[in-house]
């Protein structure tokens, strides 16, 4: 493998609400998971966000979540799968408009927060992700978990399932990640993710908490942006994956 | 003139929250302004009122307003332009792509309610209702009142600027509506509504509130669907627009 | 036992949208459950709801419910507990606030939609519930579903726990609800729900699905208020009752 | 004059995001105006505050505002009066219940960005703060700017009126503060900025943007807390009133 894609989420403001440093961030990941509006997001942080972007080659993918602002997208709301299909496509379709403003389009799908996690694991809201993209632009790829539900069942509708990996966090034997309430689940240390992220992408393996190397077929990484030391975190990834003479590309064409 | 579009405020409804009956006025109007999801509007109603609309060969218009569910996008709010731009696009967005999924698409753009009445008179407001449609799709037409500072500024911008009426409405000899706390504003006879309308469509005039006879230079007339017995009045309206030899057709291509 | 209140949910509309005849059943009920602003209801809705009821002696309850005006607070949301706990306070405090306004006071504490059925079976969710009460007003009684979580949890923890049947729902012969999706398990007759009401009154009994009488101890029948017919099954059941000779009286003092 | 209050915004967070840093500014100021949920502040933010407050005898005040979490409150919205009424109503009485839970109450009320303006100078606005801080607790005091609508209203409905003055904002030498959009409107150095709070404290005068020396008669100072560098800025004041010998204290008992 000699590419990879670092890809991070952004626009996750809200009106007078800052969260992380999208304009840093943007210099040094390929892939911008943007906030739709319904977990965070406003119009005119996506429309700068989508600016920006587009002037710096880097991908914009819809970061679509549950509507629920005072949760940040962050609780699991049981809600009937043919809402949830209408909600995603508005929101797809939202900032693929702000988007097209600014010269950008969204060319990839990733679901944040709780909706991540259902979509990892429930077949239902897994087959509601890849319905509304289905519905809205079936060329578009689908950006999740490896291994998950939801990368299981875009394939199977024939959607193109993308991988992503942690490179700060840390992995069990099975490739699962370590739960964040376990002793050692995030890596904080900036030269550790940057060595972790450079084996991802050379090699395709981790090295995971029992000391064991397992494979991880990721095509992407993500990069949090919303941490205390975030940026410098990202830099660091940014340049040892450059040193290792891997290429940085984003898994889909930038317009 | 021989052709007339009626058009209608549909969509309004708010998850468990319904308003009008918008299947029944989907079989009278040729236009639908549908409500995008600021002043009223869920997703999942985006989709059922597109669904119909193209099934009916009604066009369908983005309804935008403020963001304003308590208020029903009737309040007016003192917003920073450039934002209100962002916030049209998205709600314009937001819909084109649901009504895609349904074979449709947004073929015009009206604001909604207190962005309605400060866009007809108010140059900042009409130059972000105009610099949106611009931005997102500058071929789609721009719904308002006749002689509004909207469809003033649509047209310097080389926008299409379509102008509207009211049939249930009393007119001043100046052409302007009469306010609705004034008495005889708003005509309840469903009769001599339809009366008007049609002298609207063939002769482009009215009779005004003092009896003199004005200009009323309309492309499409409005028809309100969320009032008691408004179902009965747009059928009366339908069927004396018809009898009169007057063809029903949305001045926007229907796809 | 001579004496049986009955409740109803009430003041659920939201700005423009109405849901229901509250003044109508006002007329009916002892007991409002008023809706508080986050799953529906405005604060001038609750403040006319809280006037009426001031009027006619009907006592005030706090519906509460999960953040979800798009939902209706019908999707259960899986809330940290302890925020649960601080936007129920809130709920409750702000509808006490207005109703003090008005020469009313919440009297007692119900929860709604998805937030019901969590606590009538979840622990923890019932927990919540009346940690929420106990740090309000620990004197104020909790509404519940017989035989519930809730009211288990209410009693252990020193409240008040007041248990409601439903007139209008089939019962299963070990005394739960016939589920909503099963063939008979909601009775549309007035004449038949009157007489059940009636009889759990009078006797504490009801006749279940299968034709056995089972018990149901219930101190308050709810009446649905938001169905078409809804007013007049309400009088009907109203009327039956009082020519049974059962008074009709709420289960907390009305001030 | 021997004793003075500051008082500054806080609880204006929301779900995930975060403004200022209301632990520290608890530590320095005498009055939190705490935010009720409308234009920021969740449930759990507004029991953190007050469980802070109380714990440090800070006096908590209700800071009422417009429903606007997208504009932050900062955005008029041309309100049905009655309606703005209720609304107030309703936050006032939403942060009552929480501060009671934690021992704190609420002692005052000051509304908050465009209501704060409209307040100031419309004197229907400030006809609807007076008459829902009459209705709720008339002994409550009303905290607004010197001279301000809102204040002559307050007394002119026999309520208590409170001045505010800015210790980091120019003044007119007419008394008005210089509108921010002008060149030196707003005092960046917290030296000058503390002796300028003293002056007021001490003298009731502040030096106007053209030299003079003109009277301030303000019975608490508004100190900003969600800029950069604004806790330095308020422990700055805090001392040079310390060593000046003024005591600080709220303009409410505190419980």
């Amino acid at each position: 493998m000699s590419s990879i894609d670092l890809n991070s989420d952004l626009g996750e403001g809200f009106g007078r609400w800052t969260l992380g440093d999208d304009e840093a961030m943007l210099r040094v990941v390929t892939s911008a998971n943007v906030a739709c509006g319904f977990h965070a997001g406003d119009p005119s942080i996506l429309r700068r966000v989508c600016a920006s972007a587009a002037q710096l080659g880097v991908a914009v993918g819809a970061q679509v979540g549950y509507r629920d602002l005072a949760g940040f997208g962050r609780r699991h709301i049981e809600m009937d799968p043919a809402e949830l299909v209408d909600e995603l496509i508005y929101q797809i379709a939202a900032l693929h408009g702000i988007a097209g403003v600014e010269g950008a389009r969204v060319s990839y799908v990733k679901p944040h927060g709780a909706l991540y996690n259902s979509a990892a694991s429930n077949a239902v809201t897994a087959g509601a992700v890849t319905e509304a993209v289905a519905l809205f632009d079936r060329t578009m790829p689908v950006l999740g978990l490896a291994g998950s539900e939801l990368l299981l069942r875009a394939e199977a509708d024939g959607l193109t399932a993308v991988a992503e990996a942690f490179a700060d966090r840390a992995y069990n034997p099975d490739g699962l990640l370590v739960p964040r309430r376990e002793p050692g689940a995030v890596i904080h240390d900036p030269d550790v993710v940057a060595r972790r992220c450079v084996q991802m992408a050379t090699e395709g393996t981790v090295v995971a908490i029992d000391g064991t190397t397992i494979s991880v077929a990721a095509q992407s990484i993500c990069i949090h942006g919303d941490t205390p030391g975030a940026v410098e975190m990202a830099h660091a990834v940014r340049r040892a994956v450059d040193d290792a003479g891997v290429a940085l590309r984003a898994f889909t064409a930038v317009p």
